[in-house]
């Protein structure tokens, strides 16, 4: 244990003491002059992985990844209010998975920041819409209790915490290492509640649990087999949802579609939908005319537990209630041929269900190519599958880093689109820098493909101005080159079997790879 | 002149069509789906240029830079919260330069947001720390004034205006194009003041201008030129200026210096300075023991104009107040022989001083190589000098493709260090799809060099942590291949001759180019 108080202690190594003291071991970092003084106390402080990234962006996602693979908070420091603020697409992302993630920001001295000097901004400001705690610390003797305050409401919310450190406050002696505060659990929900769903879903004649956040882990999902087997419910996910065990002999989920009116059809004759840690459906976006509420007329929704809820409980005392009967649903192993000739999503798909090692871990913003690729997965060997949230492209390479560090020991593959690889790009040196077992696949399609789809769906026709805006063909991106331009080793593939080779090799290989699928 | 109202037209036409009426001819664009309807638009408007950005950071920075060249607001398309996060940092750079910019934001429907899916976010409160005008559009019928309100907010101020706009409002008929709204002028300064700063000039035994804003122009400078024959005035120019007209002939201005103690050493002895669009100098950033006000105690700063006042015509009355005397001071040619050997950032510097074509524009975000190099550029052929002025690394790249495109006929040179370059390294691919005259120099010395400087500063010695997290070596970033991945053409110097022969040929070559130097 370390000194909980010393004279000679500087504020930000009291900050940096108090987060490891609470569990945070991991700190994705891309600091500046107003935070010097928390890379230099890093060299004081044991306990403390410091991961450079070259963009905050990938800071922050990958801070996500880690999170949602080691089930404990993670930390980024970031500079001023502008690194901040090219961190807060994927705190949106990471808002949306109820992720704890400990923000240390620095800010100019409190003596400085009068002078206007021209990197001020309203931290604050750019903090409050994905954080569920914002604090500007004033005092280096409370440096410590911030940080513990911070890591309490990160993990009750569960979220995001931001604590903006002044230069002054940080550099300052005078630290005090706090010791770790309680966190809310998540809440229980009323036995009588429970009861009551139970008897609903033994008497509903098509009932379906739509599941999400922590219920989609391996034991959970035991518990929603049981209940499955004994009142025949049918067991759904959310579209996006921040973890999910699946494969071969787990218990299988059906994931909800991504255009309203799949989910319609998938939902239709439901009469009762039992929500567990989830939301009531609803369209990602809207459309002239279309819904936006995506349970169908004829269904009950009932919201058991609510996504900040204990949903595991909940499931384990369904399953009590409901009492056993019927065989549990479990995944086959669904190994399919390996496919030959023309490279798509469809034959992509194969060689990747077909090679996918056992326990990997697989980050998915494939987007387009997902559609039909993700599904295929479902049958392969059991493993991880993280996916997008909040919908902001740009979290898979960094959710990549951030899931393979939490998980050494583990595979990570990484299916990403070209357009949205684009986004946090700077995600692959990290990958490099810190030798990460982690193998991408970009699929190229040379678009912004789902956007063609939308602009469809909108009844708009597809002029040359609107093709210019989301074509990515002219140039062409080369991920070989920008791979190799930030330390990544990487290949081009343009059929089946040169796909299914290339994966081998790097599935044997340990360290990072790319590869870019040149689709159809 | 387009229809001013049609049942016919859409909220999206209405507002592309008020924006080109208001002399918003270039929109950056990286929409999503609740986009769609502008992008189907933009094939139904003639005079809108839209410059698809694979990152949002680089239409922002690049808005910055078009604003910056032609004088004019340029427009972003943005797709909701996040997509406008990511372009937040290079917003506040636009917002310290005093830059028009109008953000068109997309928001789910009306009708659809009260569902909160999942890329909901609070798009007003990441829009506010960077914008002096912000509104979510509520009406399709108004619209239209919506958008001439918000490029009279981005002209007055001047400064970002955020327009948000939820997509069915975009997408229903009954838009109407409104015609150009009033900009508030810069405010003039009371003549009596101004009569009495020129007798103060007059009578001060060592005066000097510190000029920054509209006041660094060729005109203006002429009349700064004509104040200091007269009295005797040194001339200055913020560390961060938005743009400055310098080189042989023209007038020349003395940039302060980054670090404060240098500033202070600067302006010692001066005993008034005058202020013309400049605020009194500060430290950029604050360190223990040294001071935050860089004005030396025994000079009398007098702020004549502020900001965004109109120093223009203060210093056309300054110049005729104070009389002629003297001879206007001018730059000479300083064009030094081609070094030879290795490749430093002095050496650097005096290749491009000896290149340098005349009337190009200069790109500045060299940071640690800059110090040295910026100020040999002084006695270059006459050129554009634009620089960072937020403070937010990441803006080189975008803004020399948004200076390349309002100045199609004249070459663009942007100096930027390897680690800025990251940032927003997609601007790249902007280069090459819009065939941009942009040659980039990527100062390679494999690290955050300045952060070493600052860690030495705060009196820290840099552990092995330190030296983790502020070095870029490992692996070492190949730019060359970067800009291959992007379609730009590249190469990488090791030594003063070939980067003098590779510039020379990069110059003689119309389109985008990267040359990488490796510091020795």
């Amino acid at each position: 244990m370390p000194p909980l108080a010393d004279e000679e202690m500087t504020g930000a190594e009291s900050l940096l003491r108090t987060l490891v003291a609470a569990g945070v071991d991991t700190c994705f970092a891309n600091p500046g002059t107003s935070e010097m003084q928390f890379v230099a106390a890093l060299d004081r402080v044991t306990g403390m992985r410091p991961v450079p990234c070259l963009f905050e962006g990938v800071a922050t996602g990958a801070a996500d990844g880690y999170v949602r693979m080691s089930g404990r908070p993670a930390a980024t420091l970031l500079h001023l209010g502008p690194g901040l603020a090219n961190g807060l697409s994927n705190l949106h992302n990471a808002r949306r998975a109820l992720s704890p993630i400990v923000n240390v920001v620095g800010e100019h001295a409190l003596s400085h920041r009068q002078f206007d000097p021209p990197l001020t901004s309203d931290i604050e400001g750019f903090a409050r819409p994905v954080s569920a705690f914002v604090r500007t610390a004033q005092d280096v003797g409370e440096l410590g209790r911030d940080a513990a305050q911070a890591v309490a409401a990160a993990r009750s919310t569960p979220g995001v915490a931001t604590l903006i450190v002044p230069a002054d406050v940080g550099w300052s002696k005078g630290g005090k290492v706090a010791a770790p505060m309680h966190a809310v659990p998540p809440r229980g929900v009323d036995p009588a509640r429970i009861a009551a769903a139970a008897s609903a879903l033994k008497s509903a004649k098509r009932p379906a649990l739509l599941m999400s956040g922590r219920a989609l882990l391996r034991a959970p999902l035991e518990l929603a087999g049981r209940i499955a087997a004994a009142t025949g419910a049918r067991l759904y996910c959310d579209f996006l949802a921040p973890r999910l065990e699946r494969g071969a002999g787990l218990v299988p989920v059906r994931r909800l579609s991504y255009f309203g009116e799949q989910v319609l059809e998938e939902l239709k004759g439901t009469d009762l939908l039992v929500l567990i840690e989830a939301d009531p459906p609803v369209a990602f976006f809207a459309y002239p005319g279309k819904p936006s509420e995506l349970v169908p007329p004829g269904t009950l929704a009932l919201q058991l537990a609510r996504r900040t809820d204990d949903g595991v409980s909940v499931l384990a005392a369904l399953a009590d209630l409901v009492g056993s009967g019927g065989e549990v649903p479990r995944q086959a192993l669904a190994r399919p041929e390996l496919p030959k000739g023309a490279l798509t999503p469809s034959s992509a798909g194969a060689v990747i269900t077909a090679l996918l090692p056992e326990n990997c871990i697989v980050v998915d913003e494939s987007v387009t190519a997902g559609l039909a690729l993700v599904p295929m997965l479902q049958g392969a060997a059991p493993h991880d599958w993280l996916a997008q949230t909040g919908g902001s492209l740009g979290l898979g390479l960094p959710m990549s880093a951030g899931a393979s560090l939490a998980c050494p020991g583990r595979k990570t593959i990484c299916l990403t689109g070209d357009g949205s690889a684009m986004y946090t790009v700077q995600a692959l040196w990290t990958l490099a820098r810190e030798r990460l077992d982690v193998v991408t696949l970009v699929f190229s399609n040379r678009a912004y493909a789902i956007l063609n789809y939308e602009l469809q769906r909108l009844g708009a026709p597809a002029g040359p101005a609107a093709a210019g805006l989301l074509g990515l063909a002219r140039p062409e991106l080369r991920f070989t080159d920008l791979a190799r331009g930030m330390g990544v080793e990487a290949s081009r593939v343009e059929t089946a079997e040169a796909f299914a080779s290339e994966l081998r090799s790097a599935l044997a290989t340990p360290g990072p790879r790319v590869i870019e699928l040149a689709l159809g």
